[in-house]
């Protein structure tokens, strides 16, 4: 059982996995990829290497934990946080923790060896955003869980160990310090100004369209004004709307679409670079609240962060959004 | 000139610094050091290769910039944030930002090319320190600047790009997020309690001694509880203190002597992996206050951090700080 435990001072978690991380790794480890080439547990025909399925689309007729799906949703095998027992919060003297109760799942986004999401065709992304909505709605009828969080780790830089394209669920039994953090700057906004924060901030930047890379019909892709990571890209509903969850078919669609292109576009500008994504939607537990706008940011990961940005939350960027933007805008693809 | 921008949801400050970074570096880049071997501008006799020195311990008789120097401290020649110019804070619509104004330097520890602290005698460490306190101090008269980060980046993972062992001084015009956020805490704690949260944790950890790594007279080394990092260690003075600047000569010996013995032992314990540590102080502005309580991080870097990570605040730790500390106190030195 792993264990989450609360720094008394920032509030921050801290998973205590020690099943999953075994001991460090020595230094000439740190460097490589731990996957490359080699047996593939993830491909089709070696369902069997993997934790049973929870969730899969496939061929019809197709018996489950065998051949003939599309996507596959399975058990994290070595879980960060697990889903039998009881969460039994409790002190250590002025320390709070409690069992690391959770769910992590994986989600095996084709039957083939791609390494990158960009290198399926077009049409999966739909059915990808589809099994994400289902899998954060399923996680979302267990009481225990207030928050999940869906995301992908592409390249051995984001922390990708198994290369064959694939994105996660965690879902966790306490609100995670950054969406709280998000939450309360938004609301802030919207006790002061009566209005969503990420509304305005589309307004403004449809306006003046410097940070724009896509203005679709319901969705946009835009470089945020304080971009943490070279290329970091934001998309957004232009409807505003609180839970990812609540995304229609059409606008499903629409976003695969968005999100397929600024993909594409990545990988052609900055040479298929490592990045992770992250779907940042309002808690499980609460209903569609009027101060926070979903969105999934993409954080390109060709920096390394070091004792600076530990020490300060500061991050250096070395490419301003608006040069970014006007890159990613003027590629063809 | 560099920018400062405010992400208006979190609060986060960014550094636009165009000219330091260029774009970046192909995906092939991302996982290569960039001085290994070859010429080092940081050796002794290549002075002139780094921007002039603003302070050195030096042999007597010795020139500035020029060999005869035990402890050099220059300008980083590719600042994040320079000295010249006014803040010039403002708006831009929904937005915040200003001018990068702050000091950016790098203290060479060394005239001889030791590629981590630990690989220098004993006898520089005092020094190094007292250059630390010196450059906090001459930085703090600025009233520009609102605080100053001491960091050190040591190995690839950790963000170091020039192996010779150095640290950096940047101090900013703002509070760092990071900072702030540890010292409402800090405070609220104090509030409710009327205790320093710090001196809590010590006299928690004192008592049951698992965490404990190295006893000291004046200075304790633990495993911090939420240890976000296998084998992460904090060092703090037992004394009540919020600011590193106020430390006295003689606790500067002490302080010295178990940062040496720590980075020995993670040396042997993980092999010399990659760590940055970063020395928490309370702002420039701040007199003594009674809820803060200085302190230095040392966090190794054997995992990557990915979308979870950035998605959530969490961390995920494979090694418990108790396992951690009790390997680390049997290691002999």
């Amino acid at each position: 059982m792993t264990e989450l435990r609360k720094d008394p001072i920032t509030g921050t978690w801290v998973i205590l996995a020690e099943e999953r991380g075994k001991r460090p790794a020595p230094p000439e480890k740190y460097e490589s990829i731990i996957t490359k080439g080699g047996f593939c547990p993830f491909c089709e025909g070696n369902e069997k290497k993997t934790p049973p399925e929870n969730f899969a689309l496939r061929v019809k007729g197709s018996s489950p934990n065998s051949p003939g799906w599309r996507i596959r949703v399975v058990s994290n095998k070595y879980p960060a946080l697990t889903t039998n027992g009881e969460l039994n919060p409790r002190g250590e003297g002025i320390y709070d923790k409690m069992n690391g109760i959770g769910l992590h799942e994986v989600i095996i986004e084709a039957p083939i060896h791609a390494t990158r999401i960009t290198h399926l065709s077009w049409d999966y992304i739909p059915d990808i955003l589809e099994v994400y909505k289902n899998r954060l709605f399923n996680a979302s009828k267990d009481p225990r869980y207030r928050y999940g969080l869906i995301f992908k780790n592409t390249g051995i830089s984001a922390g990708a160990t198994i290369e064959h394209n694939h994105s996660q669920l965690i879902a966790t039994p306490v609100i995670p310090i950054t969406i709280a953090q998000e939450m309360a700057g938004a609301k802030k906004f919207f006790d002061y100004r009566g209005r969503c924060i990420y509304c305005d901030i589309l307004y403004q930047e449809l306006e003046n369209k410097k940070r724009i890379i896509i203005d679709g019909k319901s969705f946009v892709a835009l470089a945020p004004f304080a971009s943490r990571f070279p290329f970091e890209t934001w998309i957004l509903p232009k409807k505003h709307c609180s839970h990812f969850t609540s995304i229609k078919e059409e606008e499903l669609l629409e976003m695969a679409k968005v999100l397929y292109d600024v993909l594409k576009k990545l990988d052609i500008s900055l040479e298929e670079p490592p990045y992770n994504y992250v779907i940042h939607t309002a808690p499980f537990s609460e209903n569609e609240i009027a101060y926070y706008h979903w969105h999934l940011e993409i954080l390109p990961r060709t920096a390394r962060l070091a004792g600076f940005e530990f020490g300060t939350g500061f991050h250096i960027n070395s490419v301003p959004p608006e040069t970014a933007a006007e890159e990613m805008r003027s590629i063809e693809i």
